[in-house]
């Protein structure tokens, strides 16, 4: 997308977020179906009836296969006015009458191998009276492999470097404060970037930087699925990761912001709980 | 408990009510392990090390069963000064100092047969700048029959009726709104009872309610999985019932105050955490 087409009308940066979303859901999704014999997405696409204070809508893609387990990567455009209970989790609502434009791209997938690590992205962009863009993306292994954690953080550090001289670091320390489960004292995984109200005097190096990370995502993790998905192993090796998974299920459910944020409106509770495992143990 | 035994001391009904829990948790854990071919309990015991704002311990009895699937039966007494930041949630303490003393036991089962309902119990004493006793029960079948939910509401009832006309529908009704998921629109389970901040004039009045409770609950639940145990099932219903799990671990992860109280102290994960089911699917 040029630079050109990134200009904002309106409605800011969410037309053309959304429609690079968009794209970026249909590109994940092919290059997952790549490792699947049979499985394939199932697309679900919803709207929000006339008349709700939310407008719009969204596609929630899930696939369960063999190599992924059970993934999910939804795109969702919405606008309207927050209730009030909803103002106080959002930058820049509380001081408006709580209208609002969000549009996004979360992706979730949890592999059936417990030696392929399970993997997160979400890129959004939010207006309110202010506008800017987050995200993040990071991984989560039962058996963690250098290998993996190093190639993972060096795709997202190229991204950052593009992006502004520091990034990196900054958003690598801001996930892993973010994805740690204080009750556990362990990190949820490996880490990887965290990043929020990107807010540049010029808006469209902070989509850049967004559209970066999706395809940083998109190159290494396939590679990561490729280089570990037919690793033998055994049923102890399996339990194991099911234990994992708990702990996902725990940090997605009790701290995670879009998802606890997801319980407080009317949203569809299997797109925000989308993110939960196909099969845990406690 | 005569009684007699039961008049409060300096610290009110806290050691009564703890020696009752334990020999409650006693009994409990013997009529389980009667449906129990090989699995007994473990117990562990836990104490806060000297110096730590909380004093106090308990003993958590957890048994992984061929008819109890995941079964955690936990005692605990503990007293100190409550964080700044929980106090809010403690009723009476934000008026005072943080002091309290609580005591208390909670019961869960999972059980292996989609057949069987899971079950709930929860007892007990808090004293802050006051003292009340708090508790309930609860059943949660994934595939309801008439004559569970009868004869456990008949029983719960029987108990309320012995403390006052009137209890059972209120905290019937309590219960019905406590354990609701909003966002899912459904009902935990087929309810029980629930009930708070007994504080009668004759406190031991209130605990001998809170003994019934449990005296209800050891009465009728083995009488439920007697009858609905060895209930020939399909792995449909199994998966039934590793959906519903699911749903248990929404509600208590994002909505039991318990659970979430435990998150916000630094007690022992395992302790509030032995609720959650064995195997889950989403």
């Amino acid at each position: 997308m040029s630079g050109a087409e990134a200009r904002p009308g309106e409605t800011g940066f969410a037309s053309v977020a959304t429609a690079h979303f968009k794209d970026l859901q249909s590109r994940l999704c092919a290059a997952f179906e790549q490792f699947e014999p049979t499985s394939r997405f199932a697309a679900r696409s919803w709207t929000k009836p006339q008349g709700h204070p939310l407008q719009g809508g969204g596609e929630s893609r899930l696939m369960r296969g063999e190599v992924f387990e059970k993934v999910g990567v939804n795109v969702s455009h919405v606008h309207g006015v927050l209730a009030k209970e909803a103002r106080g989790q959002v930058a820049g609502a509380p001081e408006s009458d709580g209208r609002f434009v969000a549009c996004g791209i979360s992706l979730v997938a949890h592999m059936a191998n417990p030696y392929v690590p399970a993997v997160h992205m979400n890129l959004r962009y939010l207006s309110t009276s202010r506008a800017w863009f987050g995200g993040g993306s990071d991984l989560t292994p039962t058996f963690a492999f250098d290998e993996d954690t190093v190639a993972f953080h060096a795709a997202l550090r190229r991204a950052c470097d593009a992006y502004r001289p520091g990034a990196y670091p900054e958003y690598k320390a801001w996930c892993d404060r973010y994805f740690y489960l204080p009750h556990r004292q362990e990190p949820r995984g490996v880490g990887g970037i965290f990043f929020d109200d990107l807010a540049s005097p010029d808006p469209s190096a902070d989509f850049a930087f967004v559209r970066g990370v999706g395809e940083a995502l998109l190159s290494v993790f396939p590679q990561i699925v490729a280089r570990r998905k037919d690793t033998p192993y055994d049923q102890a090796a399996r339990e194991q990761q099911l234990v994992k998974r708990g702990r996902y299920v725990e940090f997605n459910l009790v701290y995670d912001r879009g998802t606890r944020f997801g319980f407080s409106t009317d949203a569809d509770p299997d797109a925000y709980l989308m993110s939960l495992p196909p099969l845990v143990r406690w």
